[in-house]
């Protein structure tokens, strides 16, 4: 599809699958409807379909929001219900989302081991929730660059993202329409959306980073939670004692935020403004719901750099910030790297749960080597899985574009792919409940030669048909019992129900002598009969 | 490129890079040319250029193994040499290559734990190790399929996997021109090749399982051993026994030959014949130095029925033939999985070391979740490098054609970059020596904007210099002090730069004044400064 086409509808994308909800609360499903009659479920991000972008999403919290009002509430922090024992509406919802009870959501947020990034303003949001005992999400960041890029394209960059699975987005915007390209995208975003304050606060002052102070930045920060942000990165933790130890980096400081304050505090001498004020910023985050997502402004930009003491003194600072979010109720989470080697990747996570206190953890990859620039989106989707796995909550998405160019459509969707991928993977080797079933399916469906069901319940059911297609283009073709690869007389899996027919006419046959020969079939065979 | 255009001469793939060559063994290097006057050396698998096919390339061995030959050697095996003391000349030019002494490559051959692949009929090859004290490799599968695929087409796949990297190929072949299909691809390879002889078995009696057996087999052997294949795949530990523990898996057999074996043990009622005849098979592949690869006939095909009994059965079978093997002084590695969820992984390397005594691992993948036909160059990406962490030798590509149809060229060259990436990031877990260098090398580049050596640094200069393009494509941004992602304003490493002037101006100002603060740079700031 190329990049001025308007988007192909759902059921383009998905044959055979249908949105349905679940419960009073109406939680978005996907349902596959599979050949053999049977269906599976899926997580569903891609929202209400056939709306009018001009018009926005229908505000489905609009009601929970206004109760809440109604009733005189002042916190409207979920961290806050959750403290004071109350399971909200969102909550149900993400319980309903996820197959868990709703009592562990609550606790979850209550111990701030999770975050529902909700913003009251922003009532056209499909609640979800990011913490270990949860599906690990993938965020995709969209935005435009001072170099290229439309507003239009930007919603529809956000569509294509929550098509393909995308279950955060992150608007990182620079240019000069950063204001209503953000409210495009939030009227309709039914995923919660990420900013990054401080480039608009630069924007206000006209790139001269000196000339920033917190009373702009409060100003930015309160025009974008009116309009509905569900959480800020914020870099609180670029401490001016930190700063020096970058000096001898190969790569510096990478992160656009961090080094706009690194830079700030040299030149005023004085300790990043984000941390003095960091209770200002907590009481105003606190009024609207919106999460923190601290951000990780040292983190490393090279495999040379991970695992440094810049690195690790910022996240000591994170973890002391994020008790002081949490006494206004605040939820947070902390982001964390970059680029790691496999082998540094478990420190990773093992000293933020002990330095940021079981916060949830929001790593972009990591990138596990420096040398595959335009195949980012696997060197880090490697770094991603592995660290899911040891249980980071969200994976932040890296196309191939990373560190080249901006990404396009095709981009896109190949850097969420690659995420839900790792995200799975690292579902499956947390046991997650029901983490495994849409993998059986699709294995079952491969073996049973149900080549439909085989692409409809793969992650990107046109490219899966396509590719098979492009060899054995014939309708036939997908009802055979062989494949191009090994051709109708060598199919291992033809064979092997040939075997398995076997198999069990010979297990029948034979139990009683298996049973006698101590678990050995056919005992008659010589012990060590290689030697012939 | 499209299919049936001529391959790019090797300076479109690599701009500002020469083929050089070490030593008096003229052991192959790729010097990459940089902008600032430096060099990088790279391991080169490209092989000698501009030479007709149809005549193969320059027999650089046939002096060395000559020279065995007048002195009357009856044992060619690399191990035979290496365990009586002798370091060959492949041993020399392996350990240049590797870097690495000449004694540590014999005595790692010596005890199995490495091999050299190198068949005395192939004098072709650039010699090669695959052993875990050495850098990960990769294997690339070329080869026709009954439905599709012709002679040239598989001589050109060699040559485009081994320009991104393939360091061996697997010639899985089914069709009708097997022979000649394997004769011009060996006498154009500077890469081992491998084969699975049992397919060309099966040719021989018209594809009827049953009328297999071990002299058919062993003269098929022959003929390839004549022609110079290096390493064997050979699924010897297809027990009898074993089949009925695959009979409740949700894919059964998935390997082709682990099929066809466990066919002909349940038609005839009857142990394995590659299992009872294994000495004789030894005692061919001694004559050659064949390796064996001692294929996972009962390997996991899903998630499901990773790690299961059937699986692990196997590979102690396969233990006790790497031994057999061992007594006949026959190189040998063992073959891997498959499909496996990373927490099942490491299980899978710890008991491939035990079973096998050490003998290398070479495994496919392995894929880390079932949900992605189409992407399964990624979701087994991400096992590959895992396992290449924890001590795996090789890795078997696998193209995002997999389950799904025949890889074309742009699919080789997908599946092969993607596990250049994975080789490499294990390579710097293990902490490789000089493995990092050429990641260092590329990120000075970047935070020093030397684009082009960014690019030609990189596994894909050609692709990551078209990404960059795709936004800023005039020459000047070549040059330019930011790119299309964050635009000229907000560059971090622009911004570093000047933090850095900062930072080392106010280290020399700052220096007394920092040692007397206990290491806090303007120790006048206030400890808790962010209630303010």
């Amino acid at each position: 599809m190329t990049e001025r086409e308007p988007l192909s509808p759902l059921s383009t994308s998905f044959p055979s699958s249908r949105k349905v909800s679940a419960g009073e609360l109406e939680v978005p499903q996907r349902e596959i409807a599979l050949t053999n009659g049977e269906v599976l479920h899926t997580y569903d991000t891609t929202g209400p379909q056939g709306h009018d972008p001009a018009k926005g999403l229908p505000p489905r919290r609009a009601a929970w929001i206004a109760r809440r009002v109604a009733r005189g509430d002042r916190n409207f922090s979920q961290m806050h219900c959750a403290r004071r024992g109350e399971i909200t509406e969102e909550m149900r919802f993400v319980a309903i989302r996820e197959n868990v009870s709703p009592e562990l959501v609550r606790d979850e947020i209550a111990s701030g081991r999770a975050i529902i990034p909700a913003n009251i303003r922003h009532p056209e949001l499909e609640p979800m929730i990011i913490g270990r005992k949860f599906l690990v999400k993938i965020n995709a960041n969209i935005g435009n660059s001072a170099v290229r890029s439309s507003i239009e394209d930007e919603v529809e960059k956000l569509c294509w993202a929550i098509r393909w699975g995308a279950d955060t987005v992150m608007d990182l915007s620079t240019g000069k329409d950063i204001h209503r390209t953000r409210e495009w995208i939030l009227r309709n975003a039914p995923v919660p959306v990420g900013t990054v304050p401080i480039y608009q606060a630069l924007e206000r002052v006209g790139g001269v980073v000196e000339d920033l102070d917190i009373e702009l930045f409060l100003a930015v920060l309160e025009e974008q939670a009116e309009q509905g942000v569900d959480y800020f990165t914020i870099h609180a933790g670029v401490r001016l004692p930190f700063i020096p130890l970058t000096a001898d980096r190969v790569t510096g400081i990478v992160s656009r935020g961090g080094s706009i304050m690194a830079k700030w505090c040299l030149a005023h001498h004085r300790e990043n403004f984000l941390y003095t004020h960091f209770d200002r910023i907590c009481e105003l985050m606190q009024r609207y719901d919106v999460a923190f997502s601290l951000g990780d402004g040292l983190r490393p930009g090279s495999i040379a750099d991970a695992n440094d003491a810049a690195q690790f003194a910022e996240l000591e600072t994170l973890g002391e910030l994020t008790k002081v979010a949490w006494e206004h109720d605040v939820q947070v989470m902390i982001e964390g790297p970059g680029h790691v080697p496999m082998h540094l990747i478990r420190e990773n996570m093992d000293r933020q749960l002990e330095s940021c206190h079981e916060a949830p953890f929001y790593t972009l990859g990591p990138l596990t080597t420096d040398i595959a620039p335009g195949y980012d989106h696997i060197t880090s989707a490697i770094g991603a899985a592995m660290i899911g796995s040891f249980g980071t909550s969200m994976l932040c998405y890296v196309t191939p574009k990373e560190h080249l160019g901006l990404p396009d459509r095709d981009d896109v969707k190949a850097g969420v792919i690659a995420y839900k991928i790792a995200a799975h993977a690292a579902d499956l080797a947390k046991g997650h409940p029901g983490a495994r079933e849409r993998d059986d399916a699709l294995s079952r469906a491969r073996f049973e030669f149900r080549w439909d069901d085989q692409f409809n319940l793969s992650l990107d059911p046109e490219t899966a048909r396509a590719f098979h297609d492009a060899t054995l283009p014939h309708e036939s073709a997908k009802t055979a019992h062989f494949c191009s690869m090994c051709g109708p007389r060598f199919c291992s899996m033809k064979i092997t129900e040939e075997v398995r027919d076997m198999v069990q006419r010979g297990l029948s046959d034979k139990a009683a002598e298996f049973a006698a020969g101590g678990g050995e079939l056919y005992p008659s065979e010589p012990v060590e009969p290689r030697r012939g």
